[in-house]
């Protein structure tokens, strides 16, 4: 339960719900959308089930029933069926309005205590996403948030999604560093089970609005995890970065 | 010959010899090594002779006559071969003796104006190397040299080395823009030339003294570019990147 910067080589962060709070920004890219088109549902409930459906569209790529496609791809397709099923027509909405309301994924607002906490965290060891989510899209959410990643790895890197062990492995080879090395960030205990079994070490920092006020999953720590804090800079203080403006 | 920011989505970098000065951070490296070892060459003739090495060894991968590596692999079977044509006894030397030379490619030095033309140009457009280094030596030459990337993408992305056309397309696609939207900055000319069969936009940065003051080869542009700059800071004026501090 205790690990110092000076023990790792890379920290590798879940992203959404992790580093960005994806359920407030998707709904309020959507309301104006959604009200624009007619489509009877609120916005809260609209990122929520378009969230629901990005776990069954995975499933499909890990269990091998489709190839490779990525995140932005099953987004895409999930939206459509979303739409779909609240009534709009879809083949009615412009390309380029989809395709906007799509790009809400790239513009998501980071939780308050990333910034300073990567700040410091990026002080001393690499940090980078190691998300299920496309290079591309990474780049510009880091953009839009102002995440200053090092390097990207994660789902694509593998061509698979966490939490198969290669989007892990695959990651940590493509920063140069054994898994011993690597430390995972996030949000759920799930991803760092996946993390753990493949000989990363594990920090969690809790979102327990992520799914809104009545979230039920992933409020604690289920396993003794390496570092827990209740933010990214809580997690900067456990290993030992110092809290001075960097430059 | 005119591009702005506004045109382009992403500015791949030419990384040896374009934002670094490989000829004399690898002499200094190998200075003390060869001293050490009484290898009898000097310092800035064996930087030259390694990287002498390096067209023909990639060469071997993209011909197909054997399968991607990455350059690190590559870098280090070329030190083995140019530290026993100088007569060491490579097998004497310690493991960790050669690795710690093969890693002076991960600690360049930028020349002085990257830095600062970096900066301006990341305020306004995402940047990254497209280089033949694999990720992992780009992460941590980074860290080393503090270049701001926001993305690192390159030959390990495509599996092959530039300039095979895949080297550009398949970083063009993982940064998600069209090889249109996307510009090559690089000191050699053929890089450029393979970037514009491609569809990219083109930057030339002369850099007289990559291979010492005798250098021959890429004192001039040889095509009309997009943007020809004496340096990265020259480059962000043409682009029309503010000189301000960004933050």
């Amino acid at each position: 339960m205790t690990l110092s910067a000076g023990e790792i080589d890379f920290i590798g962060f879940d992203v959404y719900g992790t580093v960005v709070d994806w359920r407030s920004s998707v709904s309020r890219a959507a309301a104006p959308f959604l009200a624009l088109y007619g489509i009877d549902i609120g916005p809260d409930q609209f990122a929520d089930e378009w969230r629901a459906l990005y776990q069954p569209a995975m499933e499909r790529v890990r269990s091998g029933e489709r190839p490779f496609v990525t995140l932005d791809v099953l987004n895409a397709e999930n939206m459509r069926t979303l739409l779909s099923r609240h009534g709009a027509e879809v083949g009615a909405i412009p390309e380029h309005a989809l395709l906007e309301l799509n790009a809400a994924w790239e513009r998501l607002d980071p939780w308050p205590d990333v910034l300073d906490g990567l700040r410091r965290l990026k002080a001393a060891v690499a940090i980078g996403p190691l998300s299920n989510g496309e290079i591309a899209g990474m780049l510009r959410l880091a953009r839009y948030a102002k995440l200053p990643w090092d390097v990207i790895v994660g789902a694509e890197i593998a061509r698979t999604y966490k939490p198969q062990p290669e989007a892990y492995l695959a990651s940590a080879r493509a920063v140069g560093a054994p898994p011993a090395r690597v430390a995972m960030l996030a949000a759920h205990n799930d991803d760092l089970e996946a993390a753990r079994a493949c000989g990363m070490r594990t920090i969690f920092v809790p979102r327990r609005t992520e799914y809104g006020r009545g979230q039920v999953k992933d409020l604690e720590a289920t396993q003794a995890w390496d570092v827990v804090g209740d933010s990214f800079t809580a997690v900067a203080d456990a290993l030992g970065c110092p809290s001075g403006r960097a430059r």
